[in-house]
């Protein structure tokens, strides 16, 4: 970051705490809103933390955001719901979503929340480690609006749909957190923006061959799926369940303007590994797994192999020590919000 | 196919059926199995179906997989169950474990079943066919023998783990059924004897370099994981959760020979779209999704887009018609057996 800035993470949720205030959230509302801003920020995922904020006031101010709006059940049946997100923030409903999946894999061993009619969630994994804290296995997934082509369409009709899946661990949890897409928009701008090639394919050109050119992938609008076709009929099942069990908006529904991508449905899956008990066997097939991973060889002599989330502790524990490393210009638009 | 054979369904499905019933099948399991793998060759998965029949008979002899062994439970939790598979037939078993799964989904709206100690499921899209047959979201997956690397890494520790995700829809179901590798050895394989290249990269070499190159893969015995780094934490967090809730082992505890893969972790969830009372809306979404990819322009002028497991329906019509597309030499080895 050219311009940091370390901001102390107290200062930083108080902050963004009064804004939302000042914005119409009640007092409570705003800190636990505010408090996942921070975190996101805290566990070094940048994109998605503070970075956010200012997008999200704007959203707010668009009536796209409703700050009052709280996530209600709108169906019931044993271990799943159905829930209406009221458009209402993103982080809070999911993480009211994900808490509810929770209770009910406590009660029924698995329970699964479909939200619909919410917002974006900002970081995925942030509903992942709200589940493996609470000792469940986590599984969620939102949809997005249309932003990559379906295999061998010229047009995006499918959404980046990020998944997220984590598993608890007494030594830090594993957390996947992917989008669909091989890069983010924001990634292709910043590898552009360094005058780097993509590592790997990472879209199309307006031809339509493959290319690691962020340049051609901006002018076609067209970024890969992850593992070619393999990804772009994942994303399309990942909206179908989330639409289909939710009753919410669809991919192709939503608008292509992040300012007014509005109505999203997502999905929330927590399983209780120590239903049926508690067995230490559990925790030890985790832990000798990340340790199959920590013992393979490298292809780089002296490289580390790091499981999903691995990184986040240690980033975590410096950003808390020094302060939150935000850009100077960001903090100050805040700061101004 | 080279030296094509037409044999009707019928026929085949009662060869099989005899076979086994020689190998120890009581005969009503004998029938069952037989089907499975006749089904999977109807449906055009010629790699999983028939042409599997010699190893899996291979592997009865040599004790890995045993003909009378029946999946039983050993813990249940309302909408979870841990099942042993006794190292019976992985399709019987699997086929067992998703009825279960689909029987827990009417009772509490998701049903989750964990099974270990099971053995290879021939073609994994066939459990989710069965989920959406029953009119629900089918997901499962299976842990594998050690066939893929960790990213970064340079021995394989990593199954390629099927994934399947299936939804229900009167018009046909879509079902995705994927490995977490971008190719197949298979795959690899049938490049390499055909002279060309992989498609996109596939794997790496000896030097650690992506490549298209199928020899190159086969000597490094390094494919890629879809995605590049993402496939590669998506396949460790299946068999996390295939082990630690199945309590059964994990992909680097099997062997790497494939005729003793034996003990395999598999996971079942069945989600009832429709547990809180039928609602048209729930198939308008899944046709609305489906008709978006169809009206959606191709990048080559008249392709057709085609979601996962479109092609099934006609594919099957034809190879029921004319008999199941068998080669020679294979139906000559299925015969002796």
């Amino acid at each position: 970051m050219p311009n940091l800035h370390r901001v102390p993470f107290d200062v930083v949720e108080k902050t963004l705490t009064a804004s939302l205030i000042r914005l119409g959230f009640a007092p409570d509302r705003a800190a636990q809103c505010a408090f996942l801003f921070a975190d996101t920020t805290a566990d070094g995922v940048y994109t998605h933390g503070v970075a956010r904020f200012p997008r999200f006031v704007k959203m707010i101010q668009l009536g796209e955001v409703h700050p009052d709006a709280e996530p209600k059940v709108v169906a019931a049946f044993n271990a799943i719901e159905r829930w209406d997100g009221q458009r209402g923030p993103g982080n809070l409903n999911a993480w009211a979503a994900m808490s509810r999946a929770i209770a009910l894999s406590t009660e029924f061993g698995i329970g699964f929340v479909a939200l619909g009619n919410t917002n974006h969630w900002m970081r995925a994994g942030t509903y992942g480690r709200q589940a493996a804290e609470a000792g469940r296995i986590g599984i969620c997934w939102s949809n997005t609006m249309p932003n990559m082509p379906f295999w061998g369409a010229s047009d995006s009709v499918l959404g980046n749909n990020p998944l997220v899946i984590s598993v608890p661990r007494a030594a830090g949890p594993v957390v996947l957190d992917m989008a669909m897409s091989q890069f983010s928009y924001g990634a292709i701008e910043a590898y552009k923006l360094r005058g780097e090639q993509l590592p790997v394919d990472g879209g199309f050109d307006t031809q339509g061959n493959l290319t690691h050119d962020p340049a051609a992938i901006e002018a076609s609008l067209r970024p890969l799926s992850i593992g070619f076709w393999k990804g772009s009929g994942l994303s399309m099942l990942l909206d179908m369940i989330a639409s289909m069990t939710s009753l919410g908006l669809a991919t192709h529904q939503l608008s292509q303007d992040p300012l007014h991508e509005s109505g999203l449905s997502q999905v929330f899956f927590a399983i209780h590994p120590q239903a049926f008990g508690p067995d230490p066997l559990v925790d030890k097939l985790a832990d000798d797994i990340v340790a199959s991973i920590h013992n393979t060889q490298p292809i780089k002599p002296g490289a580390k192999l790091r499981y999903p989330g691995e990184r986040t502790t240690a980033i975590r524990e410096e950003n808390m020590r020094l302060g939150l490393p935000i850009d100077k210009a960001l903090w100050d638009e805040v700061l101004a919000l």
